[in-house]
């Protein structure tokens, strides 16, 4: 159960890190979007491992394969079913430690939830590789949103405690050229020593990612329940390792006097907008104008290559692990691709609802 | 749409700040528990404002009221409605402000979205008020949950910038007899002093609350998408004013290292426990049976009495506003109840979700 | 559970039929609709008892009571909830009876599913009184629906075997001014005659009631598996004694050569129809702008004064019952008017979810 | 929209006729069932054509492929995706006719809702062959419910008007044994004339099929909304054809007075029983333990090759069709197997709701 997202543009997950494939249906994406494997290829290529954070010996090229909804190069209106297929899947290590708990994994969980039945190669469908079926439905949602001008940006404002603070503009264009998804290269570069040092450690490094959507349409965000921010931030906490989501001023809201965290509106150009945006674009968990902020925290891999303590679960002992392999010492700059996609997904989803994108493209 | 939460204990809000009054009905709570008014006015009465840190001038007896689905004091399986009804609604002094939105309120974007039909007296369904619902169908939650020992305790841990960090324990007594709601005394006081400074000021404070749940089964949680953290944080920004979720370690992950941050299983007394609690009891959007630890970011009442910068919707012109009458300096302390209404909702939902809570109780 | 019905539009039904109330809340009304109680009374006096078919000993006024959701006399965006007050329930009687269920009724399968809890008086909430609120929400979907031109007709076609086939208009005017809802005066004479008889021998009458909706906007319904039939046919079994559901030629299909029942397609003044409407309006799930064409089953009111063969559930022995106190003899023509509103509910979420009526009534 | 059908075990459908595949993904399958391809393919070989009702020329091997949620024999409790790959479509012909939609499919429907982008090669999405994804999903369901029992058997009761009325008992051997799935091969022989009859006409034929479902536990079915009936009535119409449903007696309650059609309670070795079952086993929209019975009316295949009156939509003019190559003549023997699986999918559905199928199989 659980594994449908969404109310009009429903996204529906399969697949597991070392099974077939990774898959993902879409249940009412509006029909006569233009659509091919190339629009979601290039997507999915941002979230691939690269070689300055991450170091996955698993060479996939999840290449984007539509199985269903397309015709004429068109969405038809009926599911459109995407995959990738596992190619690289080497399975063979993980018969040795299935009763070895990885610490901070889905390892345990997965074992008492499923009664031990779950698929524990990889993490099976609790693997990060399931977030590839994130990315090919966030392209579909980005093509939707941008019939309506919403454009989204994902950068790293931290990792291992190194904060970008550097910035004066995000640019796409420099978050998108460096390996860091970092609006800025100088504190791209510390966060690189901070991941060098781990990685010679063997430890991971956790982050803080921000998602920032501009020209979302007032009128997002179904109250009391459906609020932009429940949405959102229930998308978001399916991305493996979220275990924080807070919007403009977040959590710093509670060193600010109302007097301070209220947004003035004032008149701009013919216009309302706010003065500024602790609001994070959202008042009464409905979008204003302005730009769509999120942040989420990201805690470090949980596979690291130091020496753990754990459990055997079959002898009911203590024991201790090692996980052996190379592996990403840090995945948050590739995350930022799945944050992307799934504040798209989300977005999509509550524009569908409030009427804003239509049933058919014209 | 959108004012329905849950899938297996499903609520649905209803009613406005100055209508008639103020209801939840709740489908799918199981058949054969006892429950009376008084159950619930027990939780209703936490929620209620109190002298030390809030001024609301309306009184109002908030007396829960069962509409349907109690029969011979046991519920029915069939749908429960439970109201307050509205009584000291003084609606007089809306019509002069409607054009003119509260900056931090959603006067603006309920405006919008609902094209001015919206009803802005008091906020209309957006008004903290709609949490007296939450309340109640909490209070039926929190007494499904009793019956698989699930405790939840909400504490204030910083209102205004001033943390509460000199308690060792945490003691539901302590928290629950002091009006801040904090663990310990000395930091209530502080935090006392930071509210009447607020006061003087004519402004308002913000701050963080954390809700604590023990004794939660493991296997709570349906990934990929109803997680765990994802449908508890849906739930949680359903709370008007909430800005930010974070569980466990939260946002501080990021400072952490995997070795750090990984909480290493052991057997303890022949269970298997973590020996840290980073996860905040949850691992791959699954509880593991360790403590589910959220914490919550509230920020500071938008009223506040200080003249601000808004704008006159009709005449699209910059104004003034300063809110007249007297309101809550801080809500942070009625928040917690709400926080742990809000998440005894969504454990019970999971709960029942999973077959752990049983469809008839005996 | 399962007392929620639709996606957009989305009613949820509470209340019992010797308890405080039956109410529905309907979730997903556009803002900006005018709504007045006169409106929905309107509708509830056509599902009134009347003299010539039922004899229910029950006085209740049953006039509407909109608890939420109005504001200056239109819809705001909000939960709009609606209730009767149960007035003239008198409760005495069921203690005797309530380990003796009654042949054809719930009594016995809501005993076994909700472990006795069930309100067994009056049947509970498995009442035929549940459906005024049913009637309630039709009154606001059929006003959604009447900014769209469709228009909704229930006529009885056949009580206790008599069929009524004088007719060749259905005229609304003579529907709803004969007590029987038939089209045609003299088949109403002979089904009133019909009753007659059963009524002398204290037994009960069922029968078949036909909706026809018009101006139906092409595009509803939502395939596979919310089809415009599948969706309307689950709304339909939801009112109590309805056991088939069929549209269009319906169960004579079986009769008829796909030469006969296709529908050929014509052009008629530049518009697209169909020669006959053997689909209903229905193609693929879809409506295809032809008239909606159902028809419902309606078995006889199981509470019948004739003694009955049963059991005592608590000894485990057979019984015999005899139901006192006067009922309705024959509920067909009622359940009309409960037909009408359910396909206004139904229709009008599936125009919500297709985009053809707004979000905003202006 | 509308791809997914049930709350617990969860069926979402992709495909096309033409295009790569058909599937479907089962979430909320628990897990521990043990389920292999060949279970699945002795489903789908039921809903083969054969050679005696119908003469599709189109060869599919139509062989289950497992793409999810199976590890070491046995369901995961991750979602469950299942495909049939497509191999034999011919797509050629359907440009010609692309303009010219077959009376009584719908292709015109569909048509006007997907603003001409669906997919019109063998009807796309509406094609009878995504039922082969039911039938893959009722297949599992068939083998959860296994656990508790339930056994459900269709049958042919009438085609092309001819009555199967010789039958004294039915018999899952007799009916599986005979190209028409009746339970009577006298009578299958006259339906079988009537088939060649029709085919040397170049005409269709329709009938009706009734589904019964035995040692149905008591207490299935969620009123008021998702009753067994209504649940059942939706999954049911999603089967292409499927014009009419009805349970227990059906649309002949209206010749039955309330003393014939009330299901008098008996005890019989211990149990409560009724003496006839009008009622269809349901109750108040409740399983009371007695089978459930329901039948559904099939309308004729809309594909003959006799000329048929339609209209040219892009030219808005009356034109002719006569469908060209070997077509079903009856589909309604095929039919039997979706009925079949669809009540599973539904009754399976219902039974994980209740908490009688448990979340892991053990």
């Amino acid at each position: 159960m659980g594994n449908s997202l969404g109310k009009k543009f429903v996204i529906t997950s399969f697949g597991e890190s070392h099974g077939r494939c990774i898959g993902i249906v879409i249940d009412g994406c509006p029909a006569g979007l233009p659509l091919s494997e190339a629009d979601i290829q290039a997507e999915l290529d941002k979230r691939k491992p690269n070689d300055a954070v991450s170091s996955t010996p698993r060479q996939e090229a999840d290449k984007a394969d539509i199985l269903s909804g397309i015709f004429h190069g068109h969405t038809t209106g009926a599911p459109v079913c995407l995959a990738v297929w596992n190619e690289d899947a080497k399975s063979s290590g993980y018969e040795k430690t299935k009763d070895i708990p990885r610490p901070g994994h889905a390892d345990y969980t997965a074992f008492l939830k499923y009664g031990g039945f779950n698929d524990y190669r990889g993490g099976g469908q609790f693997s990060g590789r399931n977030t590839a079926g994130f990315v090919m439905a966030g392209a579909v949602a980005q093509k939707l949103l941008d019939l309506i001008g919403v454009k989204i940006l994902a950068h790293t404002v931290e990792i291992g405690g190194v904060r970008a603070d550097s910035y004066d503009v995000i640019s796409a264009e420099v978050v998108n050229n460096n390996p860091l998804r970092c609006a800025d290269l100088r504190d791209a570069a510390k966060m690189l020593a901070a991941i060098e040092k781990a990685r010679a450690e063997g430890d991971s490094l956790g982050g803080i990612i921000e998602g920032i959507a501009i020209n979302v349409p007032a009128g997002l965000g179904e109250p009391l329940f459906d609020t932009l921010e429940g949405d959102l931030a229930k998308a978001l906490f399916a991305i493996p390792a979220v275990k924080g989501v807070e919007f403009g001023a977040g959590f710093g809201v509670s060193q600010l006097k109302g007097s301070q965290n209220n947004d003035a509106f004032r008149i701009k150009r013919g216009k309302i907008v706010t003065a500024t945006n602790n609001s994070g674009g959202i008042l009464g968990g409905i979008s204003s104008g302005m730009p769509v902020v999120v942040r989420v925290a990201v805690k470090p891999t949980p596979s690291i290559s130091r020496k753990q303590n754990t459990v055997n679960i079959a002898k009911m002992e203590n024991a201790e692990l090692a996980i052996k392999g190379r592996h990403d010492v840090c995945i948050v700059p590739r995350a930022a691709a799945v944050l992307a996609a799934m504040m798209a997904v989300s977005l999509c989803d509550l524009a569908l609802r409030a009427g804003i994108i239509p049933e058919v493209i014209k």
